[in-house]
Formats: C-alpha cells, sequence, structure tokens
C-alpha cells in the first residue's frame, strides 16, 4: 500500500520526539565553513561561533515546536494568541488477525479471490463508501514524520495512551458476504460471520487489562455503517464511536457529546474546475435508489413530484461503476444535489455532492452532520423541511430562486471546505477526525476520574439540549 | 487594585499581537555595540551583524510563540508532539455599572460604608467565599502582557469574539443585604434588591446583538453562590455558567457537559510548610455550623459520633474572622479534614483543607468537583459514602488505618495541585478556568451551528452518562 500522505517537510520525528537540536555534523560543517573566512582575533572568532549555534539553535526552535516533558502542562507567553498543547497520545492495539486483515481476506475470498499460502503481498482494502475505518488505522501505522499536522501521536506503550484505537474493520465486516438475491440458495453457507467477529472482538477486550481500567470509556471504535457492531454495540456503548449517523443507535449508546460523526468516504471523483454557473446547465440532480426503508420512503414521493420537471434529473440507480460513472457526470454538471433521507438520516450522495461542487438540498429533518463545530453547513448546503419538500412544485421553485451570485458563493464555500471530506488529503478527513476525537478527551478524562470515586453507583447523564423551553 | 497577577517575562502584546520583532532601537545599540570590537572588512561585519540580528529574532520566536493569523488554522510540524490551537477570543461585555462596581458599592453602603461625590479611589471588592467573579474580571480587565499563561484573549470587536463574558456579580448581589436575626425589624427597607439587578440584568442583556445570535449559547456567566442568578437562571440556561455544584439546577438547566464547577475562594490561610505527619497530631479536624439544610442534615450526626473520639477535634462554629483564625490552626495541625454537605452538595471547606494540605475527608454523595478531567481527586481525597460514614467507628477506624508513608503520599499530591485553587497565582485558578471554558467551544460552536440549520424546532438532548447498565 502506498503511503497516502506524501512525506513532507522533513523525516525527523518519531512516537516520542524530543527537543531536536542541530546534529552535532552539521555544525561542525557550518564552522568549518565560516572559521575559513574569520581567522582570529580569538575571541571573534568565538563571539561569532557563538552566535551562529545560538542562531541556528533557535530558528530550529522557532520552526519546529519543542516537544513538552509533561502531558498537561502547556506552553504559553504573555500576551501571546496561541496556545499549545501536548498533541493527543492514542495507542494502536496490535488486534488479533482476524479483526483487521482476516476481513480483508475473507472480504476478497467470499468473491472468488485466492491467496497462495506463499503470497507476502499487502491485502487490499477494498474501495467502499464506510472505508473510513481503513483510512484512520493506515494513518496510525505510518512513521510519525508522515503524519504531518496531525493532532494525535501513536504511543508504543498502553500505559503512556490517553486513548485507544480499536482497527477492527466493523463496516467492511458487515459485507463481507455478497448479497444474494432474494430466494437464491448459496451454493456452500458462508464461511465468515460477521456477528460471530463482533462478539469474538469484544470477549478479547474484555479481557485487556486496558479495557476494563476504564470499562472502555477511552476506547475509540470506527462504526461508520449504520448496522456496524450492531450485535455488541451495548458492550462498547462507553467508548467514543465513530458513526455516520445515530438513526439505529438508542441516545444511551450514542450522541453528539460522546461520540464523533464521520463523512462518508466519497464514491465518485472529485469536480476539478473551479467555480461555475454556466458549466452546470442541470438545475438539480439526484441518482440513487428509489425506495428505501424507513426515512428513505420519502424518496418515492419526491420522484413523482420531480421526474417530469424542466432541468431537473432524477434517476433510479444501484450501486455500480457504471452508476458511479452517471452520478459524477450528473453532479458535476448541476446547481444542485438532491439529499434525501436514505434508510438512515445520512448518505454518502451528501459528500459526492461536495467534492462535486454541487450545492447539497438537504431532506432529511434528523440528518446529523460531521465537524459541525468547524463547518456551518447553511453556507454550503441548504436545508429543506421534509414536510414542505413534498409539495408538488416547493421546491423547484425555492431553487430557481437562488441568483448566479448566490450559487457561485455556495460554491466558493464547498471549495473551502472540502477538504474535509477528502480522506486521501495531507490535511483531510482524517486529521480532522483525529481532532474530534483530541477533542472529547477532557470529557472522557472527566467521565472516567469522576466514575471512580463516585460513591453510589447509579445511572447518571449529563446533557447539552437545544430547543427546550419547556420546563419540568 | 493591585494587579493579581505579578507581571513577568515581558510587557509587550496586546489583544492582537503581531509575532514580534526585535525593536529597531535595541538593534542598532547591539550594532554599535559590537562595531566597536569588529571594524574590518566589511564583509565580516554585515555577516555578523545579520547572524545577531538573527539570532535575537529566531530567539525571540522560539521564546514567545507566533501568533497565528486564521482562528481556526493550526500550526503543526512532522513528528511534532504538541499542537498550537488560537487562543479563544472571549469579549468582554461593558455592562451597566449597576451590575458590577454598583453592586460593590451598595455592599459597602448597606455596611455603613459612605462615599463622597467626588471619591474617585476605585471600590474595594470584599472578599467572600464566592470571589471567583471578581478575580475573572479582574483578569480579563488586565493588559494582555500581564495575562501570562492564559489559553482565552480578550478582544476589543464583539464581532470577532467567540465567547462572550457577562462579568455581572451574582454572589456578591445575593448578599449585599446583610442577613439580619430572624424575626428583627430593619431601621428602613434595603434599598438594593438582588432579584430585580438579576432580571434588569437579563433584559439589558436580551436587547443585545450578540445575545440574541445565539440565544446566549456562546455567553459565560459567574454564578458561583447556588443561589446566584436564581430568579432568571431558566432565561440564561443556555449559556455557560460557572457554578460550585448543581444541587440548585435542575438538569435541564445546568451539567457537566454544558457547564463548568469553579472552586470556592478559600477563605483561610495556605500552609506554607512543607509534607510532614509529625506537625499534624490531630487525627481529623471539622470546624464548621452543627446544623444545615437539606443535604448538610448529616453533620449533626457526625458531630454526635465524632465529638468524643481520641484526635478528633469537631467544634461548631459561624463566620467570623475568629473561627477563620481557629480553622486555619486546626487544618494546618491535622492530617485529616472532615467535608461533609454543606446546604448544597459543595462547601468551601473543601479547598480550605486542601491548600492546608489536610487530607479532606468528603462526605458528600452527590458533590462535583472542579477541574475534574485534570484531577483525580481519589488522589488527594478520601470519599466515604454518607450511608457508611454515619456508622459509630466507621471513620475514625478508617483513617487509623492509612500509615504514615500514605498520608505523606497524599499532602505530595494536594502540594502538587494547590495551585489549581489558589486564586491570585500567576497560573492558578482563573487560567484553569479559562480553559475549561475554552474546552467548551467545539461543544457550543457545534450547537450553535446544528440548532440554526435544524429544520424541525424540537427539544432534543446530546448526553453523557455513567453506571447506566439498564437497557431501555
Amino acid at each position: 500500500m502506498p503511503p497516502l500522505h506524501p512525506k513532507t517537510m522533513n523525516d525527523e520525528g518519531g512516537a516520542k520526539a524530543k527537543p531536536r537540536k542541530p546534529k552535532p555534523a552539521t555544525l561542525s560543517n557550518s564552522h568549518a565553513l565560516f572559521n575559513s573566512t574569520i581567522r582570529k582575533p580569538c575571541l571573534k572568532q568565538i563571539l561569532f561561533t557563538f552566535l551562529l549555534v545560538l542562531a541556528l539553535y533557535a530558528l530550529f526552535n522557532a520552526f519546529f515546536n519543542p516537544t513538552l516533558d509533561t502531558a498537561s502542562s502547556i506552553f504559553l507567553s504573555a500576551g501571546d494568541t496561541s496556545v499549545t498543547y501536548p498533541a493527543v497520545k492514542v495507542y494502536l492495539y496490535d488486534l488479533p488477525t482476524r479483526f483487521t486483515y482476516g476481513v480483508i481476506n475473507h472480504h476478497s475470498l467470499a468473491r472468488g479471490g485466492s491467496r497462495s499460502a506463499g503470497d507476502k503481498s499487502p491485502l487490499k482494502y477494498p474501495g467502499h463508501q464506510h472505508m473510513s475505518e481503513w483510512y484512520l488505522f493506515s494513518d496510525l501505522t505510518r512513521p510519525e514524520s508522515e503524519r504531518v499536522g496531525s493532532p494525535v501521536v501513536r504511543v508504543s506503550n498502553p500505559e503512556d495512551a490517553e486513548l485507544f484505537f480499536v482497527p477492527f474493520f466493523s463496516s467492511l465486516s458487515l459485507i463481507v458476504n455478497p448479497v444474494r438475491p432474494a430466494g437464491s440458495v448459496p451454493e456452500k453457507p458462508p464461511v465468515y460471520s460477521d456477528e460471530e467477529n463482533q462478539e469474538a472482538l469484544v470477549e478479547w477486550l474484555e479481557r485487556q487489562e486496558y479495557w476494563k481500567k476504564n470499562n472502555g470509556r477511552d476506547h475509540v471504535f470506527v462504526a461508520s455503517d449504520p448496522n456496524a457492531m450492531y450485535r455488541v454495540i451495548d458492550r462498547v456503548k462507553n467508548s467514543v464511536l465513530l458513526v455516520s449517523d445515530f438513526g439505529r443507535v438508542r441516545p444511551d449508546q450514542g450522541s453528539l457529546v460522546k461520540d464523533i460523526v464521520v463523512p462518508y468516504s466519497h464514491r465518485i471523483r472529485t469536480y476539478p474546475g473551479g467555480v461555475s454557473v454556466d458549466k452546470r446547465k442541470t438545475l438539480l440532480f439526484f441518482m440513487g435508489n428509489r425506495y428505501r426503508k424507513e426515512g428513505g420512503k420519502i424518496r418515492d414521493t419526491l420522484f413523482q413530484i420531480l421526474e417530469n420537471e424542466k432541468d431537473v434529473v432524477v434517476k433510479h440507480g444501484a450501486q455500480s461503476r457504471e452508476s458511479r460513472r452517471a452520478a459524477s457526470q450528473g453532479m458535476h454538471t448541476s446547481k444542485f444535489c438532491l439529499h434525501p433521507a436514505g434508510d438512515t438520516p445520512s448518505a454518502c450522495r451528501l459528500f459526492d455532492a461536495i467534492v462535486s461542487l454541487c450545492i447539497p438540498v438537504i431532506v432529511s429533518d434528523s440528518i446529523e452532520l460531521p465537524f459541525e463545530d468547524t463547518i456551518d453547513y447553511r453556507k454550503i448546503a441548504v436545508f429543506v423541511e421534509t414536510a414542505s419538500a413534498i409539495k408538488p412544485g416547493y421546491l423547484v421553485s425555492k431553487l430557481r430562486t437562488f441568483t448566479s451570485d448566490r450559487i457561485l458563493e455556495y460554491q466558493k464555500e464547498l471549495k473551502e471546505v472540502k477538504r474535509y471530506f477528502e480522506y486521501d488529503e495531507l490535511d483531510g478527513a482524517v486529521n480532522e477526525i483525529w481532532r474530534q476525537v483530541s477533542k472529547k478527551l477532557p470529557l472522557i478524562k472527566l467521565m472516567i476520574n469522576r466514575d471512580k470515586r463516585l460513591v453510589k453507583k447509579e445511572p447518571d447523564c449529563s446533557c447539552i439540549c437545544v430547543n427546550q423551553t419547556v420546563l419540568r
């Protein structure tokens, strides 16, 4: 697997880099160089060398921030307007292979792949919309020197860790066995069981010292597919879950306070051009499954309303390479892209639209959005209440009121935030997810410390609410 | 008022300090100084000066971190294990005087103080256990150069602010009118009404643009006395409240997620000595009101159990300078200090004990503690469930099992964390409170952005829970 982030800046570092000092070799060389031009008197020479060393050392320090020795201290100076915190220390569990590469292997085998016993080439994680689990895992396995801009640092000793990352490929595990047409009988029963693997994972974890220490509260799981980990969710609900939405978790299992909403890994290619209205002739585009369960039932109604509108393209389409190509083409040439709820409030389509600079029109009342502390989605998307969206004519007339200038403004904002949704960009989705994870740490530490000293072990919740005008 | 934090490091800075460069005057002087010793050749001289400038500039940069231009960017380098974030930008409301110095003036007048019309000397905020409101206000009014180590920076333009500090002296306001003995009739009715002032404050705020903008969600109030702001709490419950505990607020008004627990301002003097068992002959000390309301009812039972125990001092005592002197003496010469609940779960006594290096014995099942993400209170205090504490003999026999070494360990830990409870220390309680405030910012921003784009305005809470084993 090639490194996902290009190597930049320098190759130094490591999990526990000390404040760097210029290498003695470099210094002697510089010294010699200048020595040849300034020979006497001795005092001058010494002073000169001293200043040179000082200049080099200080420059080094100025460009590469010094490392802090203690985890809790922060480095600050008077009148300064920035604050330096130590990077959050994350331990990557070395899970038994069955939970990581074993899942990739089973996925490949179930699709006719075969590996000879001697094959040492790395297994390739297959591309799909919930592959954030792969990007986060491979980010942590990279040398620190390549993890440019990361707010977390990997530590090799769990004793040093503040958080524990459990790299189970929970979303891939769900789709190991290919979906078969209803009624068809498989030639032989599947050899892989996602449910068994979920349970085996939790059993393995529950034997680990650091899981038991804080009841999993400082552990981080990726459960990006809304069904991922469903079998064991109650046993890992203390942990930080990286999810796509909260459509299939109860409030006691997941919340905006405890967990993190991560973007889908977009499936169509990023629009390479700039902002423009002329190149986007279609007003509104949608391509996808017309019929969905639960929250997605609205889709059929939207199809009926929209399919005969001028400048509007709505197409039924299933997951395939061909569909993706058609969707890319459509999203790259439309001003607005419809984003109705899928089976759960979120869907990959939103992120496809964002990287296409196609303004998302979100018709999904309970949607949760990634990085919403950083991104004001009103600047990049149009939100329409479901009840309004299904009124004939409403949606299209609303969209026609947007001027070209307003559309260009949205596109500029989309271009600004696009990097947050690019998993393979240098300071993209991966770093932002770690940033979100690191922001949870104070509350996690508070809950851990508090939980241990509480003398009464009663259920007890702390909440933050919106629109709460009713007095109890 | 003298500055509470001694001036250190340098005098430069200001609310929006740019990366500093050495002053030209200084440079010319240094240049001249070295010029006299190195006269030729010209190249050498120029090179020398260049290096000197570089060394000075780089040193400057290394010691005083460069300012970041954009609020959202962070400064990171490869392999580095620290992360630099911009300081959180806080706007200090210039409130009408009645909410700040007016409260001090009324407090003074109600105690026979008088001020001539021409008196320009600053009003002195009176010392009391809930004076964090004064320390935070005066910290923000200080020049940035003196706010060493602060994770927040004051901005003069509200448009630049991320948080808004409302410096109403809510706890002082509660005690403006002296408590009179029950049944006594005051000579004339009090001229000051705390309730009126609370309501006037909220009415004033509700007219402010930046209050309306985010429904007060990015506003910060000090409500340290458990009764402070009680009249208007439902109108400010969206805001961040700095409280002593949650004893008198409902879960929809205050929580560990939204709000911050701040320490009382300790009322007895800090123990100046080091760790020691020999100098502390008393096993357990308590001095305070024997009879309290609600959570404090346990006190009378504890008195009965403890008052005849050997090596134990329990004394009834009211608030007075004399009592404080006796309490100082007692806490400085005891190994353990009893901390039963007051009318609410918290009390100032805990912080008096901490700065006395007297190990707190906390008998208050629902107590919330300041800075619990940073401080593991099990290392500095002994927690005893109320039900056990009131069993005769239990408490004293438990405390007698602690060895001298164990007691010294507790004392060492107390010494380590003491600074968090010192409001007038350079990197003490004030900076730590701002740090706690700044850690709330991501969630505040998330809730603000989310609230504005939600199409359905329904009450909706996000929570984090402990001991939640019951499935719904």
